[in-house]
């Protein structure tokens, strides 16, 4: 039933000798599985995107790491750090602004660094396992995410996702989509309203490539529809994914999250933002602090097009994100549980329970 | 200044041998002017929408018929009114449910009804100067238009549409945009934001056309990004088209539209709707009753693209139109003023100055 597990986002082979991805440049017209066994091949499916989404990365990058170090010949602990590093920052070059790359690089170094007196068969060992707990750790935090997201809603349910915050981008169940792949494996079923997701169209080569992999009831929609839809009686709830939270609530995710969001509060619909943690930049006051990205004109008017779609010269404007302000948003889901207004206390309670699971 | 000029949507030639409209399935890669002579040549011109938009296609139609009837060689009337309603009858066919085609031709027909006893050559002329009024009428009816919409902003001000409701679609000046187009007239500068209108991509290929072609200040967006264009405070006004507006003020125009009513409403900024009143059904109490179609689903998967954006057999959902509630409208333009909520009342007011205007 569950078919879009056989085509995990990013894996190792059996002999640990290659590095396993879906080529998500590919979707959704051909599914191309790469083992990708050289640095160089990696590097070039971080930086080519055949790889993305910042779980998916940082876990590809961990697993190239230790590829790495399965190859390194030094018989020494300096020389192995010294080709490690080297590697490391190889792998780190691909892609310079992904936060979660140098975060699970620099967890594998750590590593290494933190076992001295070890032999190089047993840092191999030990960057081995730790390239698998950023896996399973990752599984493990969307699968929560999506726990607590499914108290929120009800077999049968419709749901409205805008861009892509599934599977394709960590390891499994992804953050906006996890309570639907979550409750399809335990037999429920929901009607998933794709936004296609201009300009990049993430929405409708991958969401719907991967809720349709798993047997979801999936419609795509332009994004000017999503007021007809929910004018329709059709949408039970919202459910997006975040590149960035502030402290007082105010998310910043794919550009057109925030009109989704004055839709649904328009139309008296709840509107969740599911994220990890990891997202929730408390040093952040305010959603207004974060700059927002600016990308060049000719993916609105020349990407995926057969001819160009605008004049020449016209001018453009293309940010690539935008700001939902907190009065928006009905709660925000974390692996930790669910945050509710007001969110300077409820953000700092659910950092709270995060250290306290962390020490127990 | 005003370059567009030189390009008439719909025009005959000096010599009124041949009908000549800018070839709108070319735009905005190629300005093609077709010179069309044959009722063949009208007739497949309407039907492929290389003219398009309601008035456009009545001015063609007329002038069609005219240049049909100057080659109808009968000598006696009975003759000439049988082969004028053939040639009718078949320009009629090239888009049955488009209601000013009909509306266009039934014209030019009671017109040579209306006029028994005139000889061939005076039937000709009655007609040729029913063709020339209709269009007179239309850039009449667009001018008033703009000149009650240029009450409603100032020079500098920034402006949001949707879809195209332009010169494109109209005589001249068009509904939406004859605020902008009079204004540049005037050496008045709008800055105006282009939804790029999906799936068909009015919004990116002719409005950005027409307006740029003007002069005028224009930035082409997704329309996924109008929320943020707002919320940066760049758009002073939204000014869009209707195909059809209830006697409650529910006005029925293309898919996306409530949406950006939605959130001007939310970001406090006026949003009207310029329409002639033609499009005014006072036998429609409300928008609810107002069918809407639904296109097919390659329009959103592969039209345009080099390549499918969505997987094979995914559901599509692809409404054309959609309502923008009576209570999101700040005020709805006609060529007899400006009507204010309560709607029920104040569209009454304007269809009476409409009578008292022809009775004039």
């Amino acid at each position: 039933m569950n078919s879009i597990m056989q085509y995990e986002t990013v894996s190792l082979n059996d002999e640990e000798s290659s590095l396993v991805i879906l080529n998500q440049t590919k979707l959704p017209n051909e599914i191309e599985i790469l083992h990708l066994k050289t640095q160089n091949e990696i590097w070039n499916a971080i930086y080519s995107l055949q790889v993305r989404g910042a779980p998916a990365i940082g876990i590809a990058a961990a697993f190239g790491l230790y590829l790495a170090a399965k190859k390194i010949e030094a018989n020494d602990y300096a020389s192995f750090m010294r080709e490690l590093r080297d590697a490391k920052d190889y792998l780190n070059s691909s892609r310079p602004t992904a936060v979660n790359l140098s975060w699970a690089l620099n967890r594998m170094e750590r590593t290494a660094m933190n076992h001295k007196g070890k032999s190089i068969p047993e840092l191999r060992e030990l960057l081995r396992r730790e390239a698998i707990a950023i896996k399973d750790e990752d599984t493990d935090m969307c699968r929560r995410i999506g726990e607590h997201g499914l108290t929120l809603i009800h077999d049968g349910d419709g749901i409205l996702t805008h861009c892509n915050a599934g599977q394709l981008a960590t390891s499994k169940y992804g953050t906006a989509l996890a309570p639907i792949h979550l409750g399809r494996e335990r037999g429920m079923n929901f009607h998933v309203f794709c936004d296609e997701t201009r300009p990049l169209l993430q929405g409708a080569r991958l969401s719907t490539f991967e809720l349709y992999a798993d047997g979801v009831d999936t419609t795509l929609i332009c994004d000017n529809m999503a007021s007809q839809v929910m004018k329709n009686g059709w949408v039970n709830a919202v459910f997006v994914g975040c590149d960035r939270v502030a402290s007082n609530g105010d998310a910043c995710n794919k550009i057109g999250t925030s009109g989704v969001a004055i839709l649904a509060k328009h139309y008296g619909i709840p509107f969740y933002v599911l994220a990890p943690t990891s997202t929730i930049d408390m040093s952040i006051s305010r959603g207004e602090d974060i700059v927002i990205e600016e990308r060049p004109s000719y993916e609105i008017t020349e990407m995926w097009y057969s001819r160009r779609m605008a004049p020449e010269g016209i001018k453009v404007y293309n940010p690539a994100f935008d700001v939902t302000d907190h009065e928006l948003i009905t709660g925000i889901v974390t692996e930790f549980g669910i945050s509710y207004p007001p969110y300077e206390e409820s953000l700092k309670k659910i950092f709270e329970s995060k250290q306290n699971n962390q020490q127990n």
